[in-house]
């Protein structure tokens, strides 16, 4: 069976309490759930893991293809913006990574503007709530078909 | 019935000739025969604007609400880096618009890494080829429902 | 009888239904109407040219002279922040330019504040809306006096 | 009866015998008379002064409103380009002001080209010698009518 | 009984023994018995945590309301100046941060001047050696009341 | 018996008036009452000084240590940020100075995030409202014990 | 028999009567006269178009190749400092371009220093007057023999 | 007998596997075993530690002096170019501590062209693969003779 | 009798006093001093004015010609770096400016750098202490021969 | 009889062997070669110089008039782009200069796209290898009948 | 015979004598001693070459290869911040270059930081006095084993 | 008998051809007579080398004091701009340097505002013409006695 990691970087776990107005009132739980149904459609594992460590995300994003991960769908949050220790962590595994954005972060103030992970990554996708997810997923399971 | 406008912006008419390495093989006719095959899955309109003239995309904009399109989805191209008079323009709809890229804008000249109509736009969708089209009809196509 | 010409850049045909709390409420229609009737108590004729191409104004400035204009009251919206073109046109010909802006630019965004025309124009006035056309007018009005 | 500020600003004093050739031959009594004349037109006081000390002008403008002046137009001259003081005290009154210039500050040096004090006024007025006073003097009759 | 968290950053835990000249001599234990005595006045309770993990720092910001502070004292030391995350963490929770420094950032390097967290912080207090928590502490006991 | 100068630079003279919901409706003799009576209650003498003359604040520092003045409490509002004859006046006396604002800068204009003086005064408080002040006098009274 | 395109950009209608202190007194007619004597000599066919629209110079540039021309010899006028869009363009047509200019560039505004389309052209001439278009030809018809 | 630790940063477990062009084919394990081999000549001991976590490598260089070690080869990957708290760790403890980099930093991406911790280390070696870490050690190897 | 002006801007009352490691031991009397015995010997009359306030400094020089002075000795002190004020002053005067420094600002902070007023005056000494102002002496004497 | 000077700057004696994919195949005196002989057909004569030396070439230039050049052909090399010494010995000298370069130095690095000397040069051809220098020549060979 | 050349760049004479607290107190004779002897013990013969002219330097590198050398190892010294020319010659030759410098480069004046040439020597070592060279002498022999 | 070695940088033998507007009329040899005479006045020794060689003036400035000179006045010219060899000469050798310029240097291209070897000099003399080396010479006269 074919499986998809989702990682959410720091302070998502707070999502639905933290700033509605701009990252809406759905909870982290609520957008996992979509992601897991949207998989089970096409017969795709989905799991999703959150962690306010940088460290645990570079140790995840490592151990991805050993743990027989295809893709990985990366909100990488804050760390978007100064993490290059992700960064050369997507660099240096062969699990292909896309990038997403609840909010649209051109929006938003100017040092949010700028990813350091977006040029190792495939493509990126913001602005659309949990449907950034989603499309980022729909991408996949073409992918993988 | 729905009606979305899709906008291609200056030199994708060269799409499959121009420098394939980055922008594929696929050309804009192949591209919108896919967006149109999905729209009529839901019985939605699909209608493909080119244009290298920037006058032209800004009228095309202008116009659109009152031609019933109901989003649009835009690559401006060359214009996403310098073109206040676009930027103005959606800025001035009510019609949301989506911004789309073939290629990964943060993987190439330092110059494409800055959209002057991302603040603007709704979300952004980059570097995913045809598919870029494809997953911001697919958040259009769930908005639409 | 002596002729003004009152050149509106892009999107501002789109005056009173494009933010009005950044533009007002007054058609372009109507700031026209209200030139022409100040312009009609000192028997001036007053012609106004709205337009979303950047070639198309460069050509009418090009040709002012040459239709028996004696002054361009210009408002260049988006383009006078980037249009090289239009400054270059402004610089080539004989006619005075006035630059005039509905808001106050440098209330706005950061790249609003710098004009490339403003260095080729006579003067420039902002931020008091109809009023900014107005108060050019009546220095064009002395001038020609 | 109405009354309006005319503030004018450093080295103002000067003029006509400071640096002709950017700020013309009037004197500073010349503009002065214009605007009296202007002003007793409409039946409207208009008061002018003018002061080297940036705290004068200071307490000029915070007072403004108590001696019963409905509007200010003033040229900051040197002050425009780093006298927040001044900037904190336009903000901090509720006297409109309006942003005069002889010159046009955009054809000279670098460092005149940035107005500290613009986001807080009403709007600016450049490049029209004493003109620019009496434009700014014509919005603000309209404005009182 | 109420209840402040006094959250130190990293490298604080060498306080006395790393660069003096810089720091003072009194340990960071020495700061929180004198904090600790403070609370007892006001019979308020005081808890101190030290971490050299971003991580640690941004959960225990997240779970502070949950866990009953009223208030959080954060010297966030290095990461200061590059933790995006922790500053989401501070914007994202209802428990209002006061940004403590014990030597005063803008007499040291150029990088030590800029904050990442004071644009979400209450306020900012540097330079006092540890009367800088205590001047915090005095802010809040005073909001306490 | 001890004295401190409490020195308020330009437009604080507005206070409760000026653009209350940055800087609240507490008036300057409000602030000054408040410093006084906790000076009272130490038995230390506290002189407000409030100027809109950037000369005469300069003056007023030169003079304070023969004016038996042991510390100052000092906020320079607009000042703060370009009076670099204020930034070599603190420089130049042995009175050690605490530097307050109101507000938290770092929370409003890119220009009021950076002070001139900062890097020649004790320490910097910001954000607390009138509290900035009385922390700062907690600070002086702690030191004078 | 071979063709050459000779591409005129905005304003350049203008030449003997624009500013003749920078571009000298012949016209554009002039120096197309020059070009196509020295084509004859040669056997080789010129073509010269002008136009102050950018998108009519983009559609021009994607079909020389179609159109049968071998080179473009290319005076970009006030686009060279902006016009992505003919960067584009050239970058993605297969026939060479060579970059001109009448005068040198470098002795000018500093915005008029820097070239977009420098980067995708074979090579750039600036500084000779019309001379810069003839010696762009001789190394045209060097490398057609 | 003498104790040298040798610090490996974030990322670099995957040596071999990622990014070989850049970083060779050796193993981290394959580095360690060439260091030991080395100190085992001269009789002193050699311990290397690798963690992709800032907080673990802090704790790491603050407990080393406690632990015996007399000398830090340290190699922070990815954190080299924002990690602060690092920084801070190396400056506030006593041993010394020598930056090393497999490849030249220099030849690569922008960002990678600087360091912060660069300026509190003894010196800086990079561009040799695992020859930078021996030249390293045979520094320190004469420095304990 | 001929006359030479000697002015001294902010904070040079303090000479002797402050900071000596920089400025010297000497008081602006005693470098008065010499500068009067200097222009006893060649029987020019030389006056030196103080002050601490802008405006009175703009002022002095305006009012220098009508006064007789022939040559202005000018050490602006914190003024040469942001008032633009004194920079109009003395380009809108006749009468020739040298500007003067105590210390070699290059050899200070960065701000010191840049003097505003440098590009109006004759000339420009700085380093050599009390001779800084002796040199400019010696220049105007020999011009006024 | 006419002369010519071509002048080469550092590092052009390795041409050949010097990284051939940018500077190509041909030697120095092959380049030379081509000179001689396009020069002898219209009997003016042509001499060049290389120095790996600023000293040389700076002296060269300023003795070409004094030797009978009347035109210098100048591929600065290296110089090009920190030589403020060879920009002020064309600025100081009669004799008009061309500035060539073998390669297109704006498709190179930043540090090459700016030219110190360009703005003291008639004029600038660059990109065409050894053509680049004859169309040079062939501009000074038009200017001498 | 194996044979290295070690160049030291301009005012490296000078050591010893200049700055002993940044370069220390050993001569250049001192340091060419040390590699002549650690050459010997490999049989590998050691030049040592200084000179203050840039030209030299740059003779002296194309040279290299033909006089038999297989690496450089070359302390640019001041030319290693400006020196495009020696960048070039580094660039243009196949020997090696490795960079090195007596003092860590990153804690001294900002122009300091930059190395011109960094990006195309093999590798670089800064910081440890003498050593820095023994340290490059270390790799260059294990390379020629 | 003391000795004043008297330093002229690149493009000073040109003086009094090379544009007269900026250097004045007089000769290099001219300058040289003005300070020998002045010397002889006073007993002094005065040498004057010119060089076009930055190394050459490198080794003068090196072997300065062995050959006797107890003070050396340099006009560096362009090297001014950018040879931080010349600067680590300067700040290497225990003769003390005095920077002159003919020209005020502040009034001139923004490139020539700034000089790398000022913060290594005692002071600066600019803009005096030859009367700035005469200031220069008096000064050390004067420190001579």
């Amino acid at each position: 069976m074919k499986k998809i990691l989702v990682l959410h970087g720091p302070n998502l776990n707070l999502l639905g309490k933290r700033e509605p107005e701009i990252y809406g009132s759905m909870t982290l739980a609520d957008i996992n759930e979509l992601l897991y149904q949207r998989g089970r459609q096409d017969e795709v594992l989905i799991d999703a893991v959150q962690s306010n460590h940088e460290g645990v995300l570079v140790d995840t994003i490592q151990s991805a293809a050993e743990q027989g991960y295809q893709f990985i769908i990366f909100n990488a949050a804050a760390f978007t913006h100064y993490s290059i220790a992700l960064r050369d962590a997507i660099a240096g595994v062969t699990v292909p990574v896309i990038e997403v954005h609840l909010s649209n972060i051109h929006k938003r103030e100017e040092f949010r503007h700028h990813s350091v992970i977006a040029p190792v990554v495939m493509g990126q996708i913001c602005g659309f709530g949990a449907d950034s997810y989603l499309a980022a997923l729909e991408i996949v399971l073409r992918k993988l078909k």
